[in-house]
């Protein structure tokens, strides 16, 4: 099925950061035209090193998505197009809500407008987040689950999916969604832990820093390896059956926070966890236990993940012990 | 309960249009100290006439919601702020769906915002839309279906609901929010159909003009006289058992549409309907049946509506007739 993507033109739409990055490599080597679009904002994921290798195979432009005319111009003619572009701090969305409504919610109508307009046949994979959901009342959480959002960040990224189907809906556009649950993984940034805190352990423990956990640790959480996720992203942008579709992308399994951390630890072979209590306020954005149904996924694209906790950590410690100047 | 109005100042943020006079009234008569602020947006609803009986009873500032130095002196030492200041054209949101977004999304950030820094224990009450639920699985619809929004309208404002909630959450807000039926009754515009198509069949009868449905006209609906909403509302800002909840408010049962288009045509004793096909792109934003589950509202408030649709649509169509020159 992905060989589908052979001689394919595709956009990356906020293409250098963590996801993007981890899409790029396995569509080079699939032989697509990798168009790769990034604005570059400071303290997201935006780096070079994350395309160093296929720097000369891939086309890339520094702009940002809410540019429309840049946008009107680079989407053209493209086949598939991922978009990734985000604002992805929970917490920079409640200090600045109106920068995360500018880009979670402006930047994909805008978007979406020039699909609409300017390339309408092209297909549209938007790549959201387990976030929507919140707090669910049951796990493992099905993609008909009632949302329960708990920060600025996950009401304009629910936002964001929803555009979507309204312009498929209403002008046809051929989109897919996905939700991805806990992602870590090479090229992420790691300059600060606000994007994600699993990626930012393994810096502390490559440190030979304390991981510290807010309370016993023992909420569940569905962690899936970038490279699994990856291939599930590309199955959504070929595969018939994707259209119109909105897909869990996650192990479908749980693993407690504190065992994610301890056995970064062991793989790591160094850093320890301290438990201390949860700082004021912060734990109102705890949303418990979190599994994923990812049912829907593996019956309509054939797609489960991979690769076990330890394997993907430990290739991501590895990676990151070779490459950590080029990431904090 | 609604004595509890008395001596309170109430701010009525959107409060010249439709809702908002249909509150104003109550209010003064309970001797509540009532500030409107209204932008007076061209197409939308503010009307001098709605309030020409209770102009020297209230306090009237012509300003925008988004000026949020306006805002902020605006909210100081109000006990009880209702936000009903909204676009409310489904259609013209996908027509631009910046100023949607500016509007529906972007402003009650800015209310919010200002909540939070400058008057925290402020009751808030959001009026909201049954348009979030979209095309519900089951019907009656009780408030934890799942959302099925079918424009960008309905979108924005679900995320505007939702952003009450977060700031309840993180910030301890006061916060009630209630989505709202089909609504009808006097202090509506009239001059286009875009917002209240059931209103604007008022005008079309009383002008003797036909009166079109698409289809058959089967589909049911659930219809509430906004007298009977606005108690619902009041009783929202100021029950203990409100804060932090939503509520339907609708009258609990579906009347179809065409039977509806028929009681106008029978009460006005002029104009006919005239059965048309559904224009191209039209059907995609029907909803299909559509009933409100109100259970929680009575439970929760002792709330449920009172006025028959024959009275209703009698007194409506009695104000029309009556006012007609300021509507259209």
């Amino acid at each position: 099925m992905l060989q589908a993507y052979h001689g394919k033109k595709v956009l990356l739409v906020g293409g250098l950061g963590f996801i993007g990055s981890t899409l790029a490599h396995p569509l080079v080597e699939l032989g697509a035209q990798v168009r790769i679009l990034d604005n570059f904002q400071p303290d997201h994921g935006a780096n070079w090193h994350n395309i160093g290798d296929i720097r000369d195979k891939v086309e890339v432009h520094v702009t940002d998505l809410r540019d429309q005319y840049a946008l009107r111009q680079l989407i053209q003619d493209q086949d598939v197009i991922f978009n990734i572009a985000a604002q992805t701090s929970h917490s920079d969305s409640m200090v600045n809500p109106f920068e995360d409504l500018d880009i979670n919610c402006r930047g994909n109508l805008i978007l979406l407008e020039a699909c609409r307009h300017f390339n309408p046949t092209a297909r549209v994979v938007f790549v959201g987040t387990r976030a929507y959901y919140g707090s669910p009342e049951q796990t493992p959480v099905p993609e008909a689950s009632p949302m329960h959002p708990r920060d600025i960040y996950s009401i304009h990224r629910y936002a964001a999916e929803r555009y979507h189907f309204i312009y498929h809906l209403h002008y046809g556009l051929p989109v897919t969604a996905l939700r991805i649950s806990n992602i870590y993984g090479p090229y992420a940034q790691m300059a600060h832990p606000r994007y994600n805190v699993l990626n930012f352990f393994v810096r502390l423990a490559l440190e030979d820093r304390p991981i510290q956990i807010y309370g016993e640790g023992n909420q569940l959480r569905d962690y899936v390896y970038a490279a699994d996720a990856a291939e599930a992203l590309l199955l959504a942008g070929v595969h018939p059956d994707a259209l119109g579709q909105v897909f869990n992308v996650g192990s479908g399994a749980g693993l407690p926070f504190r065992t994610l951390a301890e056995t970064i630890v062991e793989l790591a072979g160094q850093s320890r966890c301290e438990f201390v209590p949860w700082p004021e306020g912060a734990q109102s954005y705890d949303v418990g236990d979190f599994i994923m149904d990812t049912t829907a996924l593996h019956q309509t694209l054939g797609w489960q993940a991979q690769t076990s906790i330890r394997e993907g950590l430990a290739q991501t410690i590895a990676f990151y012990r070779q490459h950590h100047p080029h990431y904090w």
